[in-house]
């Protein structure tokens, strides 16, 4: 399959327009052919229209319809074969093993999806039959259920070419809600971009799914995607970024005539407690887990342990010895892009020139971008002078690691208040330690959307029970997932249907539950 | 028990001020005693600090011991008894029939939502089980469930003062979940405010629960309501009012460090369409419902039927006809207080100006506000001038209806698309009608929360599947409703725990059941 560089639109290509940007290899700095031609503003309207008109028919096609569909994608983006993997790793510098298998986790999600809406029980259908003869008044008969809200725009993440892009998890839990689809394509993988949104445009046409139900644009985030998230036609945004982008969508969602949720996952520290038991018992296996938990995909996770909490004691000293012998001994690794990489050497860079701040690991690579390596870092400061310093708390993107260490467990229980909200916290505790500091469990639970004992946050299970989230500023929207079956519920409402006519119902709500799905009926 | 006209803070009440007001009697225009007083940014304080320390505690009750607390207020409301009628009609003009029918509706939502926790069902309790092997990683154990956000603040409306006020749907549901509230009072009935805010400090102290878990504040909403909702110490807002009220407060909601949801429902004109075949078929029954739904509580519903979509032909006249006939003979009756009084008036003294819509009842009544009568009236204009000038699909709040006379399909479907989110869309159709007219239905469920069939929207029931909702502007959150068991959903955000020690997970997710609740177990 040739690829094209013109954004799609439903079942056909834009045209080529005056602008491009080519895709390049961050292993080399060299550009890859061929150029990606920008959306223009027409191209944006159309694609938005489009969506709109097709809303109407996709979000009336049977849950079956819209399952065969998701499976048909996953069917259809595992027929790319070598092609993909090839310009995938190209594009990130990403290793061939963890593009196979970041391909292996959209595929499952795509088929998790598609299990879901095809069990039908995820859609919340409630039944309160009339009572005609209650007094003082007779009680209608009053049915609801959640229905997609409309198009949907999504912003492709970066570090997360397949899985949280084109084809991620924002995309397949719309998609499966009944929203139709347009996605903003991440400017360092457009050549991912296409071949995965070719793929989703062969499973639309094959599985009878209406033009539009799915768009990709090329274009800057400024320009295209500031206008699709103003568009009148859209009811909701899913991103996964940085600070800077999300809370940039979140102002033009809130300032619309009509505001729209966006569900904006903009990452964090993901603090990780290690109680001194705990650290006695296990030095070897915390600090070969933390080595690897902070080092995995050159650190580009959004769930990396940026901030490790660690009591300043002699076997606190031992573990922080023992991490800092592996960082030291970890070879750079190509980061994702030239944007990544600068913002991740400004960042140690500020760390090193921080005088409350030790460098242990410098982490210092190569200045330019050609290629661009990524050096482990590991710095250490105290809990006071954390306290002190806010900078010292925002997110390095990347393999740097901060220890912050801490007296007494006021100290530590400071710390953990001074958090803003974050996807996960950790904890690594023997019982003593959980009985000597339990204080610390409900600070915790207010700041962050998943708790993690005795391991480490990286590594984000797709399951019915994940929570991917957290309190702003982790994400937007504290009350959401973007990663699980969870996840579906950001991209409906509830509509409740009142003294309905039995063939004007959606299935779910039918007498005599034709659908066979766990219902609440009164 | 004598009204003291203090804010209550916790178990104590605050000290006076050197501000006050006094409720009003609609029905006179004349004062009524005692003066209540402002809080100052003081009281303020300690409330939103005092919610924010009892959060730690009071979300850690067991389901069963919040049951508990919302029962015990509905039996202290009910033995308030005849002190609580008294004062509630008197402040708000409605009569003895329609306070005891809302006690009844507020104490049974109180009972409602403590059998919806005594269950545990509603918690989304998740478990996805570990599998140490499967390959190529093990599966950790993942435990999910909704927990409560924090403390919230109420503002409570002025139409129910009752079952939307200070212990109404929004307080119900958030002490549900497991949050401190802080009720603004609306200056239209403080003293039924106070009865019922003293009646669940009484609740929450028999019951044992902590001090904070309510507080009532007196003062204005541009005063004490904004800097409740700019508070760190608050994680949500509860509202019903107007728009202009629910965006200012949607404004300062997102501009604070941490943004927080709000959950605004500001009305809508709840549109109604008579299809022609039903109207030919039921002219007396429909345009007897319409009158009693568009009179019902002087028209002071947020489901208050605003605009009706009527067919220009004969059969339409007729009901028309009849329906004017019933409003004239409706005697005008008090209305809530001055200011939704004045802007009745000047509402339909707009339509009366309006060159392009004939008055059929002109709804005049007393120009000064003692009393506050409020008298029915009937505007009638064209499908086309209605889509020509945005202003007649504006609420006006009362007993004021406009019909809108279509020619034909496409006109009523344009008429259908012109229309901002509402709360309610009704039909009344025959079998024939709904095939004549199949495509509204699509338009409609895009535009409302709840779609009612050969009925009318007034009356909504407090049941498991109702959804008061609707996309903005009538409310600032379309995915939510604030009447019904969903509501409480508002008021919680998911928590995952990984590989947790079961004695620190909760009841809800520990292994074999111990509440026997409803759960997802993979």
């Amino acid at each position: 399959m040739k690829i094209q560089g013109r954004s799609i639109i439903g079942f056909n290509s834009a045209p080529q327009s005056d602008t491009s940007i080519k895709a390049i290899d961050p292993s080399t700095g060299s550009e890859i052919e061929p150029p990606f031609y920008n959306a223009e503003t027409e191209t944006v309207n159309q694609a938005a229209a489009l969506a709109s008109g097709t809303f109407q028919i996709y979000s009336k096609k049977s849950s079956q319809e819209r399952a065969a569909f998701l499976n048909e994608i996953a069917n259809q983006i595992e027929a790319i074969g070598e092609p993909l993997v090839t310009r995938a790793m190209q594009e990130t510098g990403l290793p061939e093993g963890r593009i196979k298998g970041e391909t292996g986790r959209t595929t499952g999600q795509l088929r998790l999806f598609a299990s879901l809406i095809e069990d039908g029980s995820w859609s919340q259908a409630r039944i309160d039959t009339a009572l005609p003869d209650r007094a003082p008044l007779p009680r209608p008969d009053i049915r609801s259920m959640s229905r997609p809200l409309g198009p949907v725009v999504v912003f492709a993440a970066s570090n997360f070419p397949l899985a949280f892009s084109t084809a991620g998890g924002d995309t397949t839990s719309a998609l499966a809600a009944g929203c139709p689809v347009i996605v903003k394509a991440h400017s360092s993988h457009p050549g991912t971009a296409e071949l995965i949104a070719r793929a989703i445009q062969k499973a639309a046409e094959k599985t009878g799914m209406p033009d539009g139900v799915f768009s990709l644009l090329f274009g800057g985030g400024r320009t295209v995607g500031s206008a699709l998230v103003a568009h009148p036609a859209i009811k909701a945004v899913g991103f996964t970024g940085s600070t800077a982008g999300g809370t940039a969508l979140m102002e033009i969602a809130a300032k619309r005539a009509e505001p729209i949720p966006v569900y904006a996952e903009m990452g964090s520290v993901n603090p990780v407690v290690l109680l001194p038991e705990a650290v006695s018992q296990n030095v070897e296996s915390i600090a070969n887990g933390l080595h690897i938990s902070a080092t995995l995909g050159v650190g580009q996770f959004c769930t990396n342990p940026g901030v490790v909490c660690i009591k300043k004691d002699a076997r606190g000293d031992a573990l922080v010895n023992r991490f800092v012998e592996k960082m030291n001994n970890t070879a750079a690794q190509v980061m994702l892009n030239a944007t990544i990489h600068r913002a991740y050497c400004d960042g140690i860079t500020q760390l090193q020139e921080n005088d409350k701040v030790a460098t242990l690991v410098s982490g210092s690579g190569n200045d330019d971008d050609s290629p661009c390596l990524g050096a482990a870092a590991v710095f250490e400061t105290s809990a006071s002078s954390f306290l002190q310093d806010e900078s010292l708390s925002h997110e390095i993107f990347g393999p740097g690691t901060t220890l912050v260490r801490w007296q007494n467990k006021e100290e530590l229980l400071a710390l953990l208040e001074s958090f803003q909200g974050q996807l996960t916290g950790t904890i690594h505790a023997s019982e003593t330690d959980l009985g000597n500091y339990s204080e610390i469990l409900a600070v915790l639970e207010r700041k962050v959307g998943r708790i993690v004992y005795n391991s480490f946050p990286t590594g984000v299970e797709v399951c019915h029970s994940m929570v991917h989230g957290g309190p702003f500023p982790a994400t937007s929207d504290g009350r959401s997932t973007s990663v699980g079956t969870h996840a579906i519920s950001r991209f409906t409402r509830l509509i409740a249907y009142q003294d309905s006519p039995q063939s004007l119902l959606p299935d779910e709500l039918k007498d005599g539950n034709p659908l066979g799905i766990v219902r609440l009926e009164n």
